[in-house]
């Protein structure tokens, strides 16, 4: 039976607090998810959700998917009503999918007390909206909800809720672990004790995972594991309280863990882009420490080993980054030496392998800014702009020298609070004073400086602040404390880099990291 | 043989990218980790590392552990060297903890590539340490470095690792998935193997996870459940790529799923606070949507359901959220609730039971200032404060009242930086103008304040900024970013105390905290 990745980032991972889908933005994480290769795309609740039935109107004329078959969701019909006259089953048909998934209450509670039936009436609602779906030329998934819980509670009746969908014509019985409570090991007894019972192959179902213990993806494989061969994630694991599946590490897993080929040729190397991109469409910041996507998932701190991993990087990763196309990445940090540097400039395009004296150079130049707080590990910009000013034929324009700044932050006796920067700078040439007002010290130097460099670099316009964290470090050494700024610098296209700044005064640690991000966004404007 | 909670936030989870703790930030952590209850701290590398030298000096007079044991980590001998006159042995016994874990390499190509020496003499290297520090009085753990992937590549040599270690006089043997690659079926049949291999009971054996598959806390997990006594993991699964397993999602699974009692009684409802606590250490955002920990954990979107959850929320929780100390959200509101905040009023000796009123007017104030970026998370002083002013009884003396405030940075010409505050205050009805000087905006401000209360309160000599932490938060609601500021205050007698600000001017923020800083200082010392 062919293996089913099923995908319902738009349905049950829209359920994420704070994450509101528009009808483009659903249209075009539909195009991501097809482009990592899942096989089904549930996207919505037509009928029931204004949204949703507009995404599926839209989806027909200007959805072109390569891999993947569109499913609505919805419900069995009403208590006591005939699913062929049920306004929300009507609703499903009318979205004119291929496929139609519908929720069925697997746990007898649910339905005495959410739904308010009874046992038996939930088996014919089940059997009835089925029935009416496949006679429509429908293929029918059916998502048992509450299934683990249900069938703890009282396996004969949630043993015939599975029964009554398959044998009403079901392709797939989806066990879902609704509250997500369970474990790996409980997974694989429940889906053999299941199987067992009812005297069907595990193929015919299919596994969908919360994430509350932390074990969503390892739930998935154990039911993979037991025979399971339709599996449902959300990208990035979004979804209600801890969230879903990942489906990111759930398809790597199966694909390269247990052999499974679930995606298409030339699929899985899209995960980090695809990741990534639906990230910004839900406004969610990217977790840099998610398995196999997120931007760290391969960074090392090389330290003694940096020689070992240079020769042998698949000693130090479990597959190799380039498979899931995310990137090896060294993390420069105290206890640097030549050999991370090295490594660490290669990754940035920068071959010192032929410089040992510029290599030289800059290890001393990094452990003497390490020793005084400098740490260049999340700031490759200004590593970058550090290498290359050793580096005659690569060193980095610098858009301007500074004569000197002020900042002025005043909480007036009506209790404004208002802060203005003056800069005094000369720019090719040009000496240029600039003020500028901002909502706090550093946003007001960077608005006077973008203000005297405005004429002479309009690019400067697409930067922007995105991120900006501070750090107060003890004084090593019998100096004082420092503080260490970081800022992260948007392009304005989807991209963005990180810049350091270390002084004992926050405003000039500030300024260090202002400069160095212009300075290197500018430059690589320019290339 | 007792279950081993083991906690490794201090070394291996400090390998997090960005991560740096400073040696009071250390003894912050693992005061709060002896709280949530973990058999044992490893702290750092004395010897190789100065801060973690540092940080076990330290811990002798300043840490008062009610459960944990602490944990001195570091290397077997150098190869050909003898361990009784190894410098980076000697330097793990001069910490003076009663247990040292010692990483040996379990995997043959990383004896042969990495370490460059003879698969006989790591053996030795591991015999000799082990022996050598047990002679000395110590409990010796041995983590497998790259256990798993050594036991596929050559299962003899990496079994007799584990042998040598354990004949040696170790009390635990540790198996690392150093790269995280490993499943948790995988697990449990590489212990099985192990196991009958070399004829030991699994309960001589360890877990450390990572999560590079996204099955950290599975895979720990399936190791229990294969017999082993002992797990690693880091708080809110902080470290390398991504992570370690988290020992709050494994501890709450243990206790809640498997039914082991691995933490002393009512320590686990400490879960949430200590999460909390330690990412504001960390300086990361807490992970809203944390397993067991997160603000989102327990929150649930109602929709049509909302009556049944109300009347029936265990059918749609798994667990109880006050048994992790969470609590259960119904509408989409910021975090804390009356039980919470009832809860942590006690703590700080503030009974709010029998003032319902009161309760409920603190609760309202506190979700208004978390709607808009407060938390009081690491923050006890200023929810002191704030509890205290609604309790007439109780009610804070406020030292001064601002008229007006100045702050003025200067980058001057000649390349000097120079930070000035003016304040105008009142205090005792005396108006009041102080100017000074500070190594920049806030060290002036707080500097100027002193100088302009000095006169009416020389108390405040003692205190001292001992830690100044900013974090920029995204805005909600349409309004643009805010900062949060956190200042902690030395009292100069080895106590302290923490503040929270929130403004979107720096400055403003660090103000709110350093008045609420005095304020808590001079009514404390005043009582």
């Amino acid at each position: 039976m062919t293996f089913q990745v099923y995908d319902t980032t738009l349905r049950d991972g829209a359920q994420r607090e704070g994450v509101s889908y528009s009808v483009v933005d659903k249209l075009a994480v539909a195009r991501l998810l097809d482009e990592f290769g899942v096989g089904f795309i549930e996207g919505g609740w037509p009928g029931a959700v204004p949204k949703d039935t507009e995404f599926f109107r839209r989806a027909r004329t200007e959805l072109d998917l390569k891999h993947a078959v569109l499913v609505a969701f919805g419900a069995t019909r009403r208590a006591g009503a005939v699913a062929a006259d049920d306004p929300q089953v009507r609703g499903l048909l009318d979205a004119q999918t291929p496929a139609i998934a519908l929720v069925a209450k697997a746990d007898l509670r649910h339905v005495e007390r959410a739904l308010r039936t009874t046992a038996k009436e939930n088996l014919a609602m089940i059997h009835d909206t089925v029935t009416h779906l496949v006679a429509e030329g429908r293929r029918v998934f059916v998502d048992g909800e509450h299934f683990y819980d249900g069938y703890r509670h009282d396996p004969a009746y949630t043993a015939s809720v599975v029964e009554t969908a398959l044998a009403a014509g079901a392709e797939r019985f989806v066990l879902c672990d609704t509250n997500g409570g369970m474990l790996p090991s409980w997974v694989t007894a429940a889906i053999t004790d299941l199987t067992d019972r009812i005297g069907v192959a595990p193929e015919v179902l299919g596994m969908h995972a919360q994430n509350d213990t932390g074990c969503a993806v390892a739930n998935t494989l154990a039911a993979v594991e037991a025979g399971v061969r339709h599996v449902q994630g959300t990208a990035n694991g979004y979804g209600e309280r801890p969230g879903n599946a990942d489906i990111f590490a759930v398809a790597a897993n199966l694909q390269l863990k247990l052999g499974l080929p679930v995606l298409p040729e030339g699929c899985l190397e899209q995960m980090v882009r695809v990741s990534h991109a639906i990230a910004e469409i839900a406004n969610i910041a990217p977790d840099t420490h998610q398995a196999y996507a997120g931007a760290a998932a391969f960074a090392h701190k090389a330290g003694l080993h940096a020689s070992a991993i240079k020769v042998d990087p698949l000693l130090y990763n479990h597959v190799e980054p380039e498979v899931v196309g995310n990137d090896m990445r060294i993390l420069v940090t105290e206890m640097a030496g030549r050999a991370s540097i090295e490594l660490k400039s290669r990754e940035l395009g920068l071959d010192l392998a032929g410089h040992p004296e510029t290599l030289s150079r800059v290890t001393n130049r990094v452990k003497e800014l390490e020793a005084g707080g400098w740490s260049f590990e999340a700031a490759d910009a200004s590593f970058e702009l550090l290498v290359r000013s050793e580096l005659p034929d690569a060193a980095p324009v610098r858009p301007f020298t500074l004569e000197s700044y002020r900042v002025l932050v005043e909480h007036r006796e009506d209790g404004a609070v208002v802060s203005e920067a003056t800069v005094k700078i000369r720019v090719r040439g040009e000496r240029v004073i600039a003020t500028a007002e901002g909502n706090g010290p550093v946003n007001a130097l960077d608005e006077a400086l973008r203000v005297g460099l405005g004429r002479h670099y309009p690019e400067l316009r697409n930067f922007e602040l995105a991120d900006y964290k501070v750090r107060i470090l003890e004084g090593s050494h019998g100096t004082g404390a420092v503080t260490r700024v970081l800022v992260e610098t948007a392009d304005g296209r989807g991209g963005g880099w990180t810049t350091v700044g270390v002084h004992p005064n926050v405003v000039e640690a500030s300024w260090h990291a202002l400069v160095d991000a212009l300075t290197y966004g500018l430059d690589r404007a320019r290339v």
